[in-house]
């Protein structure tokens, strides 16, 4: 018998469970937007954290791609966030109340980056990492490829949310 | 049997977020109880499903093994079950209540045995996979190997949990 | 400017460029029939040709697999054929008069076992192999996926073509 | 039998099949050689192709490039042309009249770039790609370690064509 | 400065360094005397240690099987000795007075299994494994593809040493 | 200085076996640290070879370099010596009288790497390359991650000798 607990007393409301969900989503693509889509099924609310390197992009580039996914979301904005961090994404994480890092997964090459950020969270921090496939027709599209068609003046309308 | 709480009164009451855990458990090892801890830190209930096949092994064996494994979840049987299913694991996840399937990875052909498997699943029932890296001082630890090392007569209890 | 050469005197007419695409086909999928179409767009025809282990499976058997495949292929019988064989894949390419062998590749694990098979295929025949990535939705397709879905009573006219 | 379809009246005389083999080719290698080499059983024409990025690389450059390539092909230049190009693979395809994009595959790195690249491509282009594996004995020679070690004073002659 | 441990009384005379080649080696291919051959630079003794299942496969059969490698060694059987063992590879190791496992690897596939068995041998008795890379052009020689073709009538002395 | 010791007496004094253990060592963490450790066991010295480019490191930091590895193995110093080179590493095995290089491997793509160093190595030089995988626990622990993790601040010790 499967019950949840007992919460007759309602002073201990169940926390929402938080995950993070860090990139540097230049651009913010459509493979992006389908792990934020089903991490809503897992999840009740998911912060998605653009990770940034202070010396290599300006304030002002990093509050416009904000504001581009944030608006992807603003239907959702109860339960979908967005902040942008330069440090550990293990504190990003905490200062967020994730309870656990969420990432997708399109290739081999991604299986052994991620297992190596995995645990290194999991050392530094005791924070979990979630895995969801990439979807099939989706797992070319990266981040890095959708700015080199972009580079060559490819439309890439298509492979943006 | 699992049922999703009779919430017959509370009209917000959020539901119990259940995960079925599929597997043959032949045996149940340390690397998979790792995998239903941490899938606890997600999830409010996990179900672990012993998948067989009706025709290779008994009714009684069967028994057998849900009951050790029941065992180690004797604690904390509230928030873990234990089932076996001989057919389609997106029907034993559906019959289940469960919101995912939970899988552990452990290495590349792991990874792409189970996107084949979530492939397939989310076209039969919609159904999204988890996924979980093994802890990597538990990846070598699989059943079959386990299996090997009991029939050469070596102490397989440390690989138990 | 791309001349093809000055074929001046017709008495050589070109031959007809023909793939053998071998494998068991048990069953032939909606991935096979894909690699199908994509080599007929490289190849003036294309030999479907089952590889059998005469010991394992009658005769009956492979001629009914036949039959299903050549039924799929009967209006463009003149591009495709359908063959069985049961001793080296090289010899069956030989017999056909193919230039290549044909193969789909869907993961990892198939790159590896094809860069085997064609090294060795090169090493007995001289015998070129030419790989086709499985279009990504039916990546997931394997003829022993979709048997372990008929036997477990799953309706897997999706999967076949 | 195998019977090519009856081209009784010639008017449609068969075009000439042709193959883009794109790369930076920077320097092109006996292991692009092997391919070119094999591509030519396949197909009638081979069309090399240097992308190049146009801000990192000057006309003269690859100009040179070029030449040098073509010199190679100099006896067989009817059936070999080469070409650069700065803009999408695809284009440069369809400008060549290419019915297929040809590339070797040395790994399994390789084999994930591929399927990405081929996958876009046919988003693009509806053009296929066909993958020819790297001679196990020409596995380890890729441009950027033959760039290598000719900075380091290395002869690298045995590795060019 | 290197220097070779002062032994003054050569009574402790260094001991030679042995390693252990376990495999099942049905049969024993090219590949296999690769790896001995280059272990032998390496090491001072190497002990080629056939594994075998005691419910599977006959004593006699394995007798013939460690006769066979034997008389390839015949001439440097001072460095080269066969044993046959149906236990743990580490005992095996432990008993022939190894100091190291070596072992081939070929692909990515066995690159995984290797790494599973070498943790579990050093969790079990603390022995080193040794990886050679097989030659790329003994690459796609598997006992496995060996038997196989074998099976199909194919000469195969050209795999064998 | 490392010399092959003279052994202008003794016919029969075996010599030392010399394993070179190359990379950039950037820094130097607690999974090559465990390299050296292991390959101690199967050689009787280890060379810890910087490899660095001239362009781009200064003489005064690969020295700190040097004299940082040099003082970890301080009392093992006649066992590991420390050496800078910025040549071909199969040229740094043969002037330290090396048997064997010895490289670590932690993943699919090191695995990948390093085949391609070994058998350009081997063509070289004649040398041969040695793995040994990276212990499980270290598995995660790669010299660029440290050095990421350091830029943001984190307290890295744990991951240094």
């Amino acid at each position: 018998m499967i019950a949840n607990s007992d919460n007759t007393s309602s002073a201990a409301a169940p926390q929402p469970r938080i995950a993070l969900f860090p990139g540097s989503f230049d651009p913010f693509t459509r493979g992006h937007a389908s792990i934020v889509e089903r991490a809503l099924q897992l999840f009740d609310h998911v912060v998605i954290a653009i990770g940034y390197n202070a010396a290599k992009i300006s304030h002002d580039d990093i509050s416009r791609r904000e504001a581009t996914i944030r608006s992807v979301y603003h239907d959702r904005r109860e339960r979908v966030s967005v902040i942008s961090y330069s440090g550990l994404t293990a504190d990003a994480a905490r200062d967020s109340g994730a309870c656990a890092i969420v990432r997708g997964i399109r290739s081999v090459k991604d299986f052994e980056y991620e297992r190596d950020m995995a645990d290194i969270n999991r050392q530094l921090s005791g924070l979990e990492t979630v895995l969801l496939f990439s979807l099939p027709e989706l797992a070319a599209v990266s981040s890095s490829l959708v700015r080199e068609l972009k580079a060559l003046g490819t439309d890439i309308s298509h492979f943006l949310p």
